[in-house]
């Protein structure tokens, strides 16, 4: 792992880092030592490490919670080279989404792909950064993601034992059911009421479909992108219970 | 408005009251005067002003929020006398349940007949309230109710522009639906995804049918009555940050 730049704002200390050839983030508490929860946040379709729906719940996790926060680039994004599979699969939905057609085969076939290298890469980020004296492996790792990263949310979460709590959703898709029944750790699911491309059945039957005995669906009105700035307030509450408070930090 | 004993204890004031034949129950901070915002409690069916569903959300309104809380007995239930004909109705109720059947027309009638009287009530509660100078006309009312405290909370609600917020849900009567849709309020709408007698899309059609711009829906597995605790903290956000905190209290 090698930390490329770090700067402090606002409480809160940045650090771009690279493993091999993954590029991320890790933001931390400005004050304050040790080990301390950790929660990964995945990007959406189109966005990146840094994109706006990373940051706008990274920076509330590191300052009302005291919380280590990470996101990573998805294969073919942020400062990751092209990816031609993806980039090929993306061009076919974006055409098929231009025609208003239905995304067809290429939507789960770019999904497979991205999965195949992020859920391993996700995996050895946090081999990473559980060696670092600011995250430690003595805490607990939540998950955060929705849409794209709800979809990957779901495949990692149910590979990896080391998140015991998770916020997925604005996603349907029903080859993920048999996945999400492998999990059983506390989740809440997002789910938007006029989601034009996640209805809303979907999105309930793979929550139906968690294993988990404590799950929480909040549903709201609007399109795919309008989740209510609530939900950030209520993802907070949702971390703070099931992760714990750093010994440092924060009167949360 | 008759105040009938006063106590304190663990920081809150209970003020038991009559308004003409209307027995009712009001919790303040003991500390700190002047008006502050009202959550109306609704009970449920087979219990009463005071039950536990209505203690439990109250006394954290109090404490953390500042709030004056307030609950009356629904006709028939608690200090109230027996009223014979929703005591037939009940018994035809229990008698179907008890044999397995569905409530038939004893269910929307029984609705019907304790509304007629317990809508007219809460409202001149409402009336006397406000002229308390420990609640006051100036503030943000809001309401909360679960199962039959949902179902008369919807017809509340709609029929009473004092009220501002609402918490409500369990509950997926269909001749709701027209009601709900004159709601314009932000509302927190609760649902049981394994409640026996409010099958989820019938819940669900009541929460679509809202008219409110900002409602959101709070899903979570089990049986009518398992209601998760997190829910409680989440209605307290959710009515502090429609109704605002007291001048005089707490550092929520």
């Amino acid at each position: 792992m090698r930390i490329t730049s770090e700067t402090v704002a606002d409480g809160i200390r940045e650090q771009l880092f690279t493993i091999g050839d993954i590029p991320g983030v890790l933001w931390t508490p400005a004050e304050g030592s040790g080990p301390r929860p950790l929660v990964l946040i995945g990007h959406g379709g189109g966005s990146h490490k840094k994109g706006w729906e990373v940051v706008s719940r990274a920076f509330p996790y590191v300052t009302s919670c005291g919380f280590a926060v990470a996101a990573i680039d998805a294969p073919g994004t942020g400062d990751r080279p092209e990816h031609p599979q993806i980039r090929r699969l993306v061009a076919l939905i974006q055409e098929r989404e231009a025609a208003g057609e239905p995304f067809g085969p290429a939507w789960p076939a770019l999904n497979e792909t991205v999965a195949a290298q992020l859920i391993p890469d996700w995996q050895t980020t946090l081999d990473a950064l559980q060696k670092l004296d600011s995250v430690g492996d003595s805490r607990p790792v939540g998950y955060y993601g929705l849409s794209s990263a709800g979809e990957m949310g779901i495949r990692l979460v149910a590979a990896e034992p080391r998140i015991t709590a998770a916020v997925l959703g604005l996603i349907g898709s029903d080859w993920l059911t048999g996945t999400a029944a492998r999990i059983t750790i506390p989740v809440e699911f997002l789910l938007q009421w006029d989601d034009e491309g996640n209805p809303r059945d979907s999105v309930m039957k793979l929550f139906d479909a968690l294993g988990s005995a404590e799950k929480t669906l909040h549903a709201n009105p609007g399109s795919h992108f309008r989740v209510p700035s609530f939900e950030i307030d209520s993802s907070i509450r949702f971390f703070a219970r099931h992760l714990g408070s750093p010994g440092a930090a924060s009167g949360f």
